[in-house]
């Protein structure tokens, strides 16, 4: 773990850290962190582990876990579950598909997830409800909303507004824009540290169990679809690669954080800032890659 | 194995069976089939495993696997990795993307390895070394070329010509679009059954051994990477829907067929000819989620 | 005229009146009116000519007229001049194209030039200037928006909100999107005769000039220039159709209305609320290409 | 018309020869010649007005003429008449629209044209046919194919086979794909100077009529049918800016050479090989601008 955090610290190629959520640009280049909590639920970590930072679209995992315990497999009519083939704010297949997202991990997606747990309450509520459950899920009450960089997205979000209203022209959606919106910009504000991410993504490595008190968060059956979705749709058009290199189940964020998850194995959480051309951590697809050979963890065989 | 080909047997959803090539439409929309190989060698059967069927588009495994032998990851500068949000025989996308396919297992895909295979040899070779890495894995010399499948497709096949003749206007084939296209047709009406189709995947469920005798086919990393390519891409634009009630990697042909692979465990073969919407065996991915649940071999958790 | 009339009203074919903003659905099916203004001034009238509607798109003239007197050709940075081969209200192509739109009167465009006329002012202030040229062009001060259909617009407009910010996060608008879209929802709204309409076309019929009192609105090659997009672009994806079949350069709204221009003869404008599948008035377009054949006022040749 | 052709020759901007026929990039960009051919059927020449060159997709004219005659208004059930807003040579669009192509002037949409002339008779009838039918309208029995052109594109000309043989998948084309794609080839490589071409235009700036010997060749309403389509369709994606700056029917072709048509007036042939952006004649359209200017000939008003 170590050699892996010292190895990122010194590699010249870092990526590029987002720009278009102006708050975002701010990310040091230079941080890295890892944390990885085995099946014993013993926590490895290095580098900036600690650090809590933008975990953006990682919060799409829980959000859908959520909204699939909320109304089940209903929730497949407003969102499908294919690849989309297209950049993570196109818009252009939300035309062809008559404003259903692809899949619950592009922006659309995710924000057809979030107007489905919104459902009539008031976004205040659902926000909530968001953030009671990743802090349930990490045993951490302390983790929050980064308040800056969600008005920072709110100012300069305008083409996830886009697709709220063009989904909205569809029907797809069911409550005010702007609530909807308002819920999906402060999730994805969520700031955490690695180490609290990869005590929220237990679950998925274990069944749907936590694997220290044993007691279920989703049914085996739901994690596994859960995981299998991350595989196939978790790193917007860099997803075949992303399951080509590292093999396993996986969400990025423009944060630079990236969840992963080895099935019976492991939890891990990596933070780079510096994104690839795909939108993805750089380094963190990298160490991921590395972490996954030497450990053996590859879901596709050894 | 026998309850579920007997409860496939007597179901009345059967799908449709292709009809764009003429030759297949004649398939029999009540044969159902099923081979697993173990690990230990062992064959498990039912139903109509030994009969020959058009494996069409699954030998786009194994011509993928060849052409990565032959010039290794310089392929990737003619094909992509990434799951194509689009139908199987799509030439949008094709040209968004300036002839280069998004993946090997999508029709233009299949095309450009094909001509890298070829690569400057006549068909009639190219062909005769694809046939013969057939009958390598599958042990067994009998396999052969359905003549009245290949000059069907030949005669019909306009769109695969389409396909072809697009990505030469970009420069992305070699050799004369009719060598590839005659090579790629041939290949893809191949007839195997279950049993020698489980029998030829044994290498991607083994770390690229065949698990008797212990040789190398290819390495356990080339072995890994493409079982994650079968599962982000291989059901065209239904593979996320096969990863998410499925969770292994598989590769389906229009013929009705689906080799699927369970890391580590069994090298499965199904075969029912009726398709889904997406083109997919309608019972053979019935059946496989079946399997799969039963024996708890999802890769994505038990 | 009159006979034209007579047909028109006694036709069954009659379209569909559009239903995607409500207060639209309203109006009558059995409504038909035309107005023509020939060179020497003289109205010719018959039907429904004195009857308000809605004119929706057809402003879309008025308003490229006055960006066009505010700015010049510098419009043509934000906006292109090529017919759009898709509906009025498509954002594929505004994705492929980064957010500038194909012509000024598909909606995006229209709303790129609502931007440029409001250019730092108040909504109100950009409203009243569009309004006032109407009655100045019209020479009727009673024109006047339809707040009701304002209103309607506003709360169910989500596919033009979505346009708007997507050309927004693409830099394309200047003022705040929803300063832009208030005033474009408002200028929409506004309700004309035959009459009325007609009389405000005279200066695009006649090189740029009131014929009547001969003096310059714009220059004749900018008429010229104004007609000849409405000839490519007046009618979403009918254009090409309008353009073979009646000959004239026309716009027209989704309230029925169509604003033609035969160059050196007559200005005139069409009313009947059911449209074609297109989005253009069925009885409007019929109506038009009788009157051009009788009168052989094609553009195109005798 | 001297001075126009004396400015042409000495302007910088020039445009760059086609290159993806190579028999064509062999042009001389300094080449600029210009035919007007007036209602009293006097020619006006300046130039290399008497320099045969490849018309290439002018003849889609010419076609599109001769398959109205065959088949009448039932083309329109294979081709549409509408702006593509795309380039000439897209597929995608293709997809969209089930195989068939927007307009007759797109490439796809001239093979169609072809194929409906072809129906049935060997190619060689077909293509004499439309060299008699040029010969004809030209009154110039030297008028030929150039084959050195038809086998340059015969050998490179892959998108236009792949654009063929997907519209045969979708059964849009009724002949053997070789035949269409051969007779297409062939009329696209008819060599004709400026003065020929503007002779053989005359019926289009007239009504249907030979204006010497008054004649008929077609109706006067096809011919401004045929007009129509031009004006909207005639330089591929540069058709708006074309209408917007000459404002007169017109097709190019990639060769280099424009016929424009004023209605009433004249027919008129530019030609010079340097292409613009759209892969129209850089100083052929801005000559025509010049021309319609001082003559007062826009379509669009004086």
């Amino acid at each position: 773990m170590s050699e892996i955090a010292e190895e990122m610290r010194l590699r010249p190629d870092r990526g590029e850290v987002a720009t278009y959520i102006p708050e975002l640009a701010r990310a040091d280049r230079r941080a890295f962190g890892i944390a990885v909590i085995g099946a014993d639920g013993q926590l490895a970590a290095a580098g900036d582990s600690e650090t809590p930072f933008s975990v953006q679209s990682i919060t799409k995992v829980f959000t859908l876990t959520l909204a699939l315990g909320k109304i089940g497999d209903r929730l497949w009519k407003r969102v499908g579950r294919e690849p989309s083939g297209n950049p993570f704010n196109s818009i252009v297949q939300l035309e062809l598909e008559k404003g259903v997202p692809r899949n619950p991990f592009i922006n659309a997606g995710a924000i057809a997830v979030t107007d489905a747990i919104l459902s009539g309450h008031e976004p205040r509520e659902a926000l909530g409800e968001i953030l009671r459950f990743l802090q349930f899920l990490a045993e951490d009450s302390s983790i929050a909303i980064d308040e800056a960089v969600a008005a920072s997205e709110k100012r300069t979000g305008f083409r996830n507004v886009a697709l709220a209203n063009f989904m909205k022209s569809y029907g797809v959606l069911d409550n005010p824009v702007d609530y909807t919106l308002g819920v999906y910009f402060h999730h994805c504000a969520v700031a955490m540290s690695c180490r609290q991410l990869a005590m929220a993504g237990r679950y998925l490595a274990h069944s749907g169990r936590n694997p220290t008190t044993g007691l279920l968060v989703i049914s085996p059956e739901r994690a596994r679809r859960i995981n299998a979705i991350m595989l196939t749709c978790g790193h917007y058009d860099g997803s075949g690669d992303f399951a080509y290199r590292v093999g396993l189940p996986g969400k990025s964020g423009v944060g630079g954080g990236i969840l992963a998850v080895a099935p019976g194995k492991a939890s891990i959480a990596v933070w780079s800032p510096g994104l690839d051309a795909a939108g993805n951590s750089h380094l963190g697809r990298i160490s991921l890659e590395m972490l996954t050979k030497r450990m053996g963890w590859s879901i596709f065989g050894e």
